[in-house]
């Protein structure tokens, strides 16, 4: 059994993860953490899992074998000290994703310059081999995940591409704020960041594509669908051979079809899951593509996508504990 | 023109207060105050507003005709006193709705009590002559307008009732609070109060039925539904004419159709409208009557239901500003 | 392996048995029909399951140890007759759930009276010992098995009880009608059967207490609430007495909490999972017992529910292939 | 008085004609005419309306000033010589809008090619002279009055432009669909049009802008957001005067503001009322222009537009029976 340990257990994301870890047939919570919420039972912030034994610590004296930092972000780079010795480490923070130069453009001075090479980009299905043996792994950012994943197979291709996100209330966190509240943020369709989001750092460190990010908060609590537009003389079909890469993949579908009502991808349809569903049209007229990336963003975006790397790290069956085929309808 | 100022208008009934007052013909806005937001454009709150001049004061020397105090309870009682004198006093707070005998026991001590027989209940289709001639008007609660609305007729005839609330998010103000936020307060039937709601005094008070409310919070932003239970020997048609007394009400529509889908009450068929939808089904098996009552709890459940005492108490036209059909669908 | 034919598989109950049953480590599907879908690929109709590979038959000619009847009301009772020498039936649908006498008091006339007693309840709480040896199983409906389980302990004590359901969408099945179009079926509380709904012969046989439904839909996808009041002397201690003949049971849940925001039970709470959210209140001033009860309609109120009976029927761990936790937030 | 009648009235956009004919004070509404539903009172149909004296008629014979056509596309053609000698139209079907060439290109073939140059295209922003003199008017489609609105100012100098649209359920009309309902079209980010939507012909007609419409469905009863994406050097400032041209109409907000939280258009802030709010950003990086262009879909993307065109077509004030301030929230 593997012992984990979620630091920041109190979030969405964290609350993800200890769902999917207590799930797991492979895994043993070591210890789940909170400064604010120390020695509650779990599930008076996540009422979801009301009968798991388990406490809420601040005692960060435990024993891992991976540590999750589901903290905020320029969190993760302070406390990393702490475990980096002692076991693994799966960061879902921004702290450790992109190189350095690029995390200055986007977020500004970083307080362990020299750490940042040392880690892994945790996403599978691009870097799967390094995953396997590293001991440090940057868990990518949820609308970084859908865009990557789609806009990978045109790396080399294209140079910039629009990119407009339609996001959930969860990806913003479990924290009090007036613009959040229910009835503010409800029947929304708000302009998160109009442009110049953060995640587009990601993108452009693995695409090589200028991705150009104006994000949509929409109503829905989890999931996110990314829209991408570019130019290119292509057609269907290669559309769909460019795909064909993820034809082995276990998270990633293609879903594109003809007549019916579940033609594209839509987050409706990965809730609950690991899944990410690609899809594309070609706009003959316009020599325009259209990419349709659709996630669920604590999962595959967040907790979902850290188990995996996980089990990829630790020589596992990548789908270990991650099998379940999304809730429908919700 | 009716010189109108609005004390607390950054709250949802404030705002709901300024839209309405800004269209109606016979109203000059003299004030809108906030302490927090004094200096703003009125937009910059309630973003539904953008294009009316006008700006949050915290400058209380207005002059006034009429004040309408949209502040929360335990406040009005503390700022009455610089109004009383000078203008007409439409509460919208519950401080002085009911009996100190009430207050004391739903709420606890009074600061004014001897202001308390002063003030007028201003339900309009009960105490319409007592508001005609009323300096001060207490603003029923909107849960106690559904509730007093469809039980009145039975004044006198029964004692006790069953009382089931579905409320929505705008109820809860405008404040800031984790349990409000989206992701948590979505796709919730959440136990708001399961018993001893305060707005039972107002029930009791004015149809002398002990009526037992359990108030349930419902995925939505305005609206309300009551669902009233209790045993009596009738049949529909005499239930019917209970409701007789409603017919020339302008704000009162009795909803009971055979057959079709639009049946009985629904807030969603009242949003945007000053109107109490009650509607009826007699359980012959059980001889049991239910009861529906659904308005929109931020109009005639609060800002209408001011604006329609204060054109009975200033000799107007009841309807006038008020006459807005329900939008739909919303 | 068992092998399981689920019939009916297009509805959303039939999916979501499909989901589980796919998800399930002793379990080989053995066919999944549709008429009218016949040859389909499954994620045709069930977008969330695309992958599986598997599609829909009109072949009735399948092996199967266990035949689950995800047919509507009437259906059952004329297409048993082909599985009932072969498999193991359990039938989703209302028509061997109750005696003949309720029976025709809520439905009508039945096809095929003889069978009825050789049908088990199928609520495990209860049954658990008839259902480890019965060949044909009647699964409860979703608003039974909720208001079952509160009113229970209480069987003898009580002749009858006020219910108040909250319902969503899904429950009302994947049919078209204009009343259940997004536009008119978003944001109401709409009274879908004010009194006499046909769960009531469920929890009168099991519970020998008048339930007396007036049903609500909500803004709900998944998910019930029933809020049940009665009469009683007791208090909150001798409540929760009550309900320790739960404490082992593997699917239920009492959530009573003091202070907090997670304190009664709340479908959000379950949805993704078989359990079922059991809370109480007191209302000493009124002498009046209130209860809640939350679950996923088509889980612990359908399919989840149909395979914990399968696991009971065939000697299996009651709780393989349903230890799912819910998900949350959604 | 102007007498109006509805043709059509059953419908979303139908019902939203008549709730404002009827709260306007010069109008007079002669017909509200449904084959379907002939004979019944309007609240059957729209619950909302309950109260108006109003029954659905199939007699064709009334007498009118001016005839609303709310039919389906395709139907305004086959009727539209029964009114065009005896009152002003204001068709709101797609029939009338562009010219031939271009609704061959987007619809078909056309019945009343010879009308086709009758028509002026009903957007009082652009063309309130033509309307003035007009006997016959097209109103405009709802995506192609806010992406129109937006793009106008641009017009000679850009030539494409890419346009995600997030629409509403509203905008499918009153139909049953099993993609519609609840179940299916909740939590929805839905490719509804992945290219070559119909409503890009009149953008291209009024703007000379070749737009690429990509629309999306989302989970809003009312409302929709356009946001436009092209390149251009130029700055902030320079955006805004662009705008400077809609300083004094009447319907038509400026949405741009730093800081707080209502800086840009959502589709939030004009529910219930005929604005379009206008917003942008420009993205030095990528000299990119953003366009933020909201509405409500049934009002100044319908029935408003056609009661503003009404009243300027008879010469009166532009705005009346259309000054409804937005409701909020909603």
């Amino acid at each position: 059994m593997i012992k984990a340990a979620v630091i920041g257990a109190s979030g969405y994301i964290g609350g993800e993860l200890v769902r999917l870890l207590a799930m797991h047939p492979e895994v043993e919570i070591s210890a789940v953490t909170s400064r604010h919420h120390n020695g509650k039972k779990i599930h008076k912030v996540h009422p979801n899992l009301r009968g798991l034994d388990l406490r809420f610590t601040n005692n960060y004296n435990f024993d891992a074998d991976v540590v999750f930092l589901a903290v905020p972000h320029g969190t993760s780079m302070k406390i990393i000290d702490d475990y980096v010795e002692s076991a693994k480490i799966i960061d879902l923070s921004a702290d450790f994703r992109v190189s350095l130069n690029l995390y200055k453009e986007y977020y500004g001075e970083h307080l362990k310059p020299e750490l940042i090479d040392e880690f892994v980009y945790g996403l599978p299905e691009i870097h799967r081999e390094e995953i396997r043996r590293a001991e440090l792994i940057a868990n990518p950012g949820c609308n970084a995940t859908a865009v990557i994943l789609a806009l990978y197979p045109f790396k080399g291709e294209i140079s910039e591409a629009i990119v407009d996100l339609k996001v959930s209330s969860s990806a913003g966190g479990r924290r009090e704020n007036v613009a959040s509240i229910h009835p503010e943020r409800s029947n929304v369709v708000r302009i998160y960041k109009p442009s110049h989001h953060r995640h587009e750092a990601e993108v452009r460190q693995e695409t090589k594509v200028n991705a150009q990010f104006t994000v949509h908060s929409v109503d829905l609590i989890r999931g996110l669908l990314a829209t991408i537009y570019f130019k290119m003389e292509i057609n269907e079909k290669e559309l769909y051979k460019k795909y064909f890469r993820y034809l082995k993949e276990p998270f990633v579908r293609i879903v594109k079809e003809k007549g019916g009502m579940q033609r594209l991808p839509d987050p409706k349809y990965v809730i609950g899951s690991n899944f990410a569903d690609i899809g594309f049209t070609y706009d003959e007229r316009n020599q325009r593509v259209v990419l349709f990336s659709a996630l669920d963003n604590l999962i595959k975006g967040g907790a979902g996508q850290a188990v995996q790397n996980m089990n990829i790290a630790f020589g596992l069956d990548e789908t270990l504990g991650l099998n379940y085929l999304p809730v429908y309808p919700v």
